[in-house]
């Protein structure tokens, strides 16, 4: 299904979007190349001043009956999701009649993992005859190159952070559970689970004033990494702005992230705010033995 | 060194205590064998009132000199620490001259995790001349059994819980992380690094508060592990009241810990709060494939 990024080159993309910069980015980049797009912005995620420069319709979570007739009576044949969605209790979602004839498979989808939210998602999308692309398969312009962004650069021991952080998600990446971790000195200081990697940052901030964490001020990284099982497609781990300012808090040396598997929301506003705080941030080569 | 709990049976055992009601505990199994004990209570961690009733020197953290002193003048050669103690930021230590020298291994200790803190304390006390014993070898009794604490027996559901999560501890082990993680409809909801347990329970309740966890209410385990390759004369995890009510506020079903190989605190309270909260606590066979 991924390489199904070729079939209906020409059909417009209907992009569902969250919150966040990114759903503009990716449809900048998508009809810069000529290929005309149809917003779905999701009520109480997306922003509103940001989808009025195209065709667009709003939706809520959970209204897949209408999105479904809007997106095959524009002509849409892909569909890409992107953006932040809060996962949202399920008596928020007040489904449309066909989300809630499908109520069986997305409570099913609930009660695993991240990952089988996802796909359950993805199942239910494709069910309507759409194809879900990755925003990075129609946008390659959002992923993190390799090597630094910014002028910080990092250190040997800073590398060999690195290096633990991703043998750790590695060794946990059947598990289904965060993408991120933070290391220093070899040392595990928080590890992400549903909390996500803003709420780790505040934490590590935290402990750090709190005087429990023995690794001087200025040392240790945050190592992010796709899930080995993950479906690429909508799911790759990204970083911002915001995640820079977190690490800086949280007296962090830098960010590490897998190049090409990472998703960077406002490139520009993020390497500023590495070079003001004094962040590394890099993205390392995605070698098959990580 | 783990068999010398034979070795100078009958020498006064030096307990170095922290906060808590174990250290009393341990001094009152030992005593009541008749084996004298002599308490050594860090300042601002043991409690006053529990120390009084057997002979005990307090000490500052980092003290190290005036506690060999005193423990050879004592006649001990057997040392036991037991209690909780935060880890104390560098320049809170105050070292004594003999700490002092002592500084270069207390410092390579502190880059390490926590397994090569405890380590490094280790090697220390045993160049002093006494034998390092775990608590749980002069008093079995703080040991949880194999079995059921209380009257809330574990579900089909949250045996899978535990099972994926003693295969995520055993996985992670390797990278001396926290021993515990909190598991829900095998989905891994937080994962205990620099934090500890009690602020990773706080940080589930609050996620369940604000809707970010799609499983219901009473449902989901803490699961609590030594790491493979922990040094478990004295480090070996601990459960108590507090853990409970902890686990009664994030909404779990219950705690799985492993028999014989975790220190519980006040069995009696731990009891009462898990009947009157409905949380199940269970010690579940060590097995070598778990």
């Amino acid at each position: 299904m991924s390489g199904a990024a070729t079939a209906g080159q020409q059909s417009p993309l209907a992009i569902i979007c969250g919150g966040g910069s990114l759903p503009l980015a990716v449809a900048k980049f998508v009809s810069g190349r000529g290929r005309p797009v149809v917003l779905f912005p999701l009520r109480g995620a997306a922003d509103p001043a940001m989808v009025v420069r195209y065709p667009h319709h709003w939706l809520r979570i959970g209204q897949l009956g209408g999105f479904a007739r809007l997106a095959h009576a524009a002509g849409c044949r892909d569909v890409v999701f992107i953006g932040s969605l809060v996962r949202p209790t399920l008596w928020k979602l007040r489904p449309d009649l066909k989300a809630l004839l499908l109520l069986p498979s997305i409570m099913a989808a609930y009660r695993g993992g991240d990952d089988h939210l996802l796909s359950g998602v993805s199942k239910i999308v494709e069910r309507e005859g759409f194809h879900l692309l990755g925003a990075h398969e129609v946008a390659p312009e959002i992923l993190v190159p390799e090597g630094t962004l910014g002028r910080v650069q990092a250190s040997d021991r800073d590398r060999a952070d690195i290096a633990f952080g991703l043998d750790y998600l590695r060794a946990t990446g059947p598990f289904d559970v965060g993408q991120a971790v933070v290391v220093a000195g070899k040392h595990v200081l928080a590890v992400e689970a549903a909390e996500g990697t803003d709420q780790m940052l505040l934490r590590v901030a935290e402990l750090r004033t709190g005087g429990r964490i023995g690794a001087p001020a200025g040392s240790g990284v945050l190592v992010k990494s796709p899930k080995p099982a993950q479906d690429r497609r909508f799911d790759l781990p990204s970083i911002g702005p915001l995640t820079v300012e977190g690490a800086a808090r949280a007296g962090l040396a830098g960010i590490a992230v897998v190049a090409g598997s990472t998703i960077v929301a406002e490139p520009g506003q993020l390497v500023q705010a590495a070079d003001r705080t004094n962040i590394f941030v890099i993205g390392t080569p995605a070698g098959p033995e990580r």
